[in-house]
């Protein structure tokens, strides 16, 4: 009765859970200091949409599908933005934003 | 920089993710049909409870530990609920709830 | 300086907000009984996407108009699903996806 | 079969949404600023244990009560840190946290 939670399922999942991880962690270290573009403030729709897609799937959703499209529309503006910032938590942020992009687009 | 996220962090926050997962397979299958204990509704308290503590702890959030310690009850309560049930996502379900509360109060 | 929570932005914010509490009660009253059609899964996955709709608008997210547009779409199929139910908590619920469609459609 | 969702309830979630907006207000305008405090993260951790809370109240959750004493904790700290700020955005977050704190005290 497995019906879903396939592998192609369990890795969006990976990748939404491993990015939400990543922007926390983005957050925490540059929440207070000045920022000259939208980090860390995309941090936080990032892992808000991220964390909402993982359930979302995880649960079947009849709307799963049109949430991956707009987590992979927000990770990708995401990972712009971290990705022009050179501290170590911005670049794996920005990878990990990439990925569930992908990840989330091939589900879509 | 990099002053959180240590290996046992990102374990707890792979045992709350894992947990979320499960909790959310598990009540997919089994909403709308009569259950005879909390379970599904356990796996709807527990995945949200889960999805806060893995942000918490990727945020270095003061209320990390705290979190973690409701998180344990709550996860070791779900995991009591689904243990009951004899399909396959509810044991899947109730191991991985073992499995959080066990990385909570470790944490906590 | 509060270049936004216009009073159609708390307005919209009200409405998800109102949603989601409905949604939580209709919800816990049908969980764990049969159900011959999506409610009560269909409350979850409303209840969520309001949630985040209300934080996205209260952020003055770059993608809350669309979250807003999935938001009333979710809530359409909630409302519809609640409505063929008798019971009070369910019309109360369905009441409130209407309402909060209408919101998060003007908003779109 | 109302069994729930008395005024006192609903009183208290409505205080838990009203905090969570002005959270996300408040964080929407000092993000991306230097803080000499921890505004605006305490509102990002405040936010989520407030949605949190209102959901668990509206579910009837067991929890629920736990959670509303995680939850005033929370808010007593966000209203310190926002209180310190002379911003029309600030001291209206300080208020809402106040008066969320107030309300699950009293829930708890």
């Amino acid at each position: 009765m497995s019906h879903h939670l396939t592998q192609a399922v369990r890795d969006c999942i990976a990748a939404c859970n491993d990015c939400a991880t990543e922007c926390g962690n983005c957050f925490s270290h540059m929440v207070g200091n000045e920022s000259p573009n939208d980090c860390p403030a995309c941090c936080i729709e990032c892992a808000a949409i991220c964390r909402l897609c993982a359930d979302a799937l995880a649960r079947n959703s009849p709307f799963a599908k049109e949430i991956c499209e707009l987590c992979a529309k927000v990770c990708a503006w995401c990972a712009e933005q971290c990705a022009a910032h050179d501290m170590d938590h911005c670049q794996r942020c920005a990878e990990a934003c990439r990925r569930c992009a992908d990840a989330c687009r091939a589900m879509a």
